[in-house]
């Protein structure tokens, strides 16, 4: 088995003192084994990390049920977890800014640094991006859900001590949802909808309305998951959508705008002005909330892409073009840890509380079955809701586990 | 005849001096009929305009076919014309800008001027817009095909003495350039596509060069057309598109794909980066060109939709996600005149020639059928390219025609 | 004594039953009487506002103190006060969005609205700017200490009807700090460094951290006031600076250098990175302030000039050029008042209590010399700080008060 | 003598075939030297590139005069030259896109990478940048006059074969001018006034001239820059600025308001309206004329400061903050180079003259003496204007010179 290839440097051709360490790897649709891989040194410029929480990712999910995410199609056997943090066990002979012993949480997105989107600051579109546990480059960039990595100590972000690293690990998705809050730009006072409260969408919620948004409005089918949003102040209001759905275009355009209708009946009953959404935030990729949330923005507001869903939509493009209501990608995230980190350090009885979107926990790597299972589901047996799912690993003592 | 109903103080009760003057109005589909009407004099902030050259615009051809634009239906007879420019005829009381025999481009829409988009600039997506030559609101604010009319003067131009009238028109449909220009920030070196090299398309690909960009390139179907823009330095490069048709979403979609390469393969023949396109100026509203847009802009790039076309349209969504690829509205213009003053100004060896935009021209009020027929066809008779069609009116010596 | 002069129509020039009303009217350096002025019935587009609270600025200060402020002098006799907010007592024949009884807070500044700047939006800064209880326009605008006063619809904000009219006072110094925050356009998690914790300061503060910034330090020679900051939510930490003074502009420099130095041990005891503040709000106009304010700020940080001080300063320019560190003015407001209701409507354990800053008042025009004695003090007798001092005035029961 | 230690990689312990190369190296005031260096071959991602032309900056020229610049005392012997372009003599064994022969221009600044301001795009402003020729960093990153240097693959800028060396070395301070260009954001058809018509002035009045600026207007005390920059396609207006001194401050504020007035009126006799100039330039780093910058910009305009000049200066600071007129750093650049070579590549009647500003060519590293004595003058003995001097060196057949 050959050892992670997310390192900066090549690795040497002689023989060196190689540690043997276990990884969760996926070979087939819900076919997840542990294995023995190799891990070297780290090279100069590297730290090792010893992975502790690894957050499980709607991406995640679709390559273990289905050995593809989308288009894209798994071609060798991959360890999957992205959102991940640990502690540092090595560091390279050129890294000076961590020690053994750090808390730290990975940027697990490496670019190539060199092209035009790299220079400029952008580079979570770089065309060469690595990304662990996306199968999108051949060969496939290793996931986190490993005992021990190298990573270039230049994506690594150094937590405070009293951070817990899920909260460390919950970084990523919250870098999602910094990104669309830097993309939105949104002035300070704004009423802002946010469709979709799974994680990404109530992180999204929370980062408005830590961002000066006077109200935040979440919208889902499940009750139960904008409950979960205004009880634990990611959002100010929100709304149970019944996501009817029509046989025809004009079915679903009508359903969509009879959406909108019903969220400004409610803002009118509470107060709020009708209509004048300045920015919606899309986290579900469902073609229905895609259009809704075009007639749902004021004139000149904006419309942020972030749930990923049916690649090609009918959309009502004039209803949009005619008022500047602007549409916005928003792909993964840069620049964004430093901040994270500032966001999920603070508390308030009004702030949004981070922890306890972690709403399940597993442990060790030979649980990875049984975190992903429960990741799929929407409510655990209980009846809880789930959220995000945690797969906690490594050794407590800062030595391999093997 | 009611008296034109677009200035800003109420008309007076009582009995004055109002005059006749003649107004081509339209009755039905191809119903265009010579009226008389009373023009009062101009109320305190008002001018009073000989409107002497006028663009005959498609939203206006539309009226003239079809008694109607899109979804928008005529329900009282109307004024065609709002790409209008004329001579200072007469001076409200508190105005003090503008003399007798000014020459006066007019900005034909009348925001509220209370709300929140027009206190911050953007009036032109105000809700309380009133724009003349249109039947969205009711009573319809009439067109400038009329002898003289009345006009706010905050809301007037004033020309260079030595600028003709006809460039005078030809700051209304520049100002959508220059409100697309605005939109895309571009930054200088650009490299910028424009699909659609009608009137619009010309002056967008125009102000793209003026702008800075390096190199714009312009599409269209008709090769003609795109040599014309190359020919009189509207554009650096141009693409005959042969944009044909697929019968389902998918083949649609390819076809798209498939164009995109295309200009990619011309781009590189002629020394450029393939697909590298920072903008693309979708100024057709054609579904195939939309997606074309999408997928020729590199991530990170802006699709500007500024063609008004089907109004729901099937798009790869993701393509443009997943890239960061912002779809950014044009609708109409704000804060534009100015800088098209400026604009056409200017002249030049490398230069737009803006005047040879207008290839036909029309004198008096009962030529309007005539010139609206020919603003329909794409070549006249000679086989002359048909791209802006000017109707001149009005009276020569600064006194009303009747 | 005429009229107020800030209506958008002319006086008529035959009898009309205006109504008599007091006005608290500047005559001289202390010089302030209570006079009689007559008010006519609405014009059109007008409402008539019985004032009920005016919050006293720093600027009415100068002008009660001194006649003038900086370089401008009075020239005739006026009115003070433009911080205000009342009921509205009549209603305009055109005017439709209020009626009587309504609680509205006065945008006193009354623009162009003609001009390039008022067209883009940037009123503030338009040149015909006619603002109320300043003197810069001859004849000067009128202050609103005065029972009753006409102002432009338009112009005018309807306040909840739960919101105290103090507070809608305070919507006036508070855009100023909106006006800020929009201008600097923090990114979420910022570290923001508040220079002068007067009103504005304070205010300013607040606006930083409800938008967003992660840390907001508040220095000020006064080290009651910086605590007052923090007691009541302003900011998160706060700085009591020494404020040294050199003979020579370089032990001037010298001083500016050692209070960031200072300002960086303590972010750097309490755990926060040195020198990398993002955003120096610069309120005290003090040279040793906006020196510090450059020195203070991060590579590519902003210094927002909110504080009027010494108009020339000697300035370390190359250490802002150098670094890209931009200066950006702040002058008063534009489109703010809006976000000002939402903002001081929202309340929480961890909001600013923005009541707080209403730290003494005073009752009837009568109080007016009293009332600017008291604003005129840092501390009361009582040693309680003065931040800012309100005078409620007018009528109970909504009739004027003679 | 050491090595050039701007390679990105450690230089091996072990005995290799280096290269002896030339270099002229700086030891003292005017005591330039030619000396022997050992060269190398590449590490694995760098490129050596045989140095062709370099021109002679104003840094460069304080180095060579004072063996200090500014503040920034030269601690060891140090090769000068910064604006370099040369041929790919060699090739690192990772480097893929460059081929020896190619033509390149060097980016002679390398920032750290890793740092937030790297990260995000702005790394001209990263506190670790090595700049060649710059003696702030210890030890000094040694400039291009060398026969040959390795430099990183990433820094490097191919060329297009008809592009001349000397059009490429000028790439560097074409570069700021870019910077400049993008940090103003322009809109089109602004009004622009650039002071300094040396090499930096007139290569950002062409970046504005091409970014679509309508009128850009350069001023200086030497009425042939001016006339040279008009002549050439600069700038379409100049204007030869008096520059008086006045003995108090006062009176050099009063001088820098009459030479706004100057300016404004040969505007307005030329048709152009008074003060309206929508940014500044300020390539000078006078006082007289950073002053003169301020008072000449319009409300919600921009001052660039652009020129080095004295670091602390007294500055009419209301007059910026009070109308909004930001003061906006410019150092250096970031993201330029390919912007730099679309501009340089286009030509035709109207465009900038680029290859005019090269007035002098010296040749080999012995004549750098004489280079730098002429780019000390302003004309040289024959009365012609010394803009900017290029030094070109390096073999002609792609071998190295020893």
């Amino acid at each position: 088995m050959p050892a992670d290839n997310m390192t900066t440097e090549k690795k040497p051709d002689v023989d060196q003192s190689a540690m043997q360490i276990r990884a969760s790897v996926l070979h087939g649709a819900k076919d997840l084994r542990i294995e023995t891989r190799s891990v070297f040194p780290p090279s100069p410029n590297d730290v090792q990390i010893s992975i502790r929480s690894t957050g499980l990712c709607g991406s995640d999910l679709h390559y273990y049920q289905h050995y593809r995410n989308g288009d894209i199609i798994v071609q060798e056997p991959m360890s999957l977890g992205h959102e991940s943090a640990g502690v540092v066990v090595g560091i390279g002979s050129e890294v000076s800014n961590f020690k053994v012993g750090d808390k730290v949480a990975l940027e697990v997105g490496l670019p190539c640094e060199t092209c035009d989107r790299c220079k400029e600051g952008r580079y979570n579109i770089c065309k060469g991006m690595r990304f662990r546990s996306s199968a999108k480059a051949f060969p496939h960039a290793q996931g986190t859900l490993q005992d021990r990595i190298n990573h270039p100590a230049a994506w690594c972000h150094k937590l405070p001590d009293d951070m817990s690293l899920d909260l460390g690990a919950l970084l990523e998705p919250l870098s999602v949802a910094i990104q669309a809050s830097k993309r939105a730009q949104l002035a300070p006072g704004s009423t802002v909808l946010v469709f979709g409260a799974g994680a990404v969408g109530l992180l999204v919620a929370a980062m408005a309305k830590i961002s000066g948004a006077a109200t935040v409005v979440i919208a889902d089918i499940d009750a139960g998951r904008v409950q979960f949003a205004v009880d634990n102040k990611f959002a100010h209001r929100s709304f149970n959508v019944p996501m009817k759905r029509g046989s025809t275009i004009e079915e679903q355009i009508e359903i969509a705008k009879e959406t909108v209708a019903d969220i400004a009946k409610i803002s009118k009953e509470s107060g709020g002005e009708v209509g004048e959404v300045d920015a919606v935030f899309e986290c579900t990729g469902v073609p229905s909330c895609v259009q809704a949330s075009i007639f749902a923005t004021r004139p000149g507001g904006k419309v942020l892409l972030i749930g990923m869903g049916t690649p090609i939509q009918t959309l009502p493009i004039s209803a949009a073009a005619l008022r500047e209501v602007d549409i916005i990608g928003v792909f993964r995230y840069a620049n964004t840890y430093p901040t994270g980190i500032e966001v999920v350090s603070k508390n308030g009885p009004d702030y949004p509380d981070f922890a306890k979107l972690v709403t399940h926990r597993f442990r060790g790597l030979e649980a990875a079955v049984e975190a992903f299972e429960m990741a799929g589901k929407t409510k655990d047996d209980s009846g809880k809701l789930v959220i995000k799912v945690v797969l906690e690993t490594g050794e407590e003592d800062g030595k391999a586990n093997l």
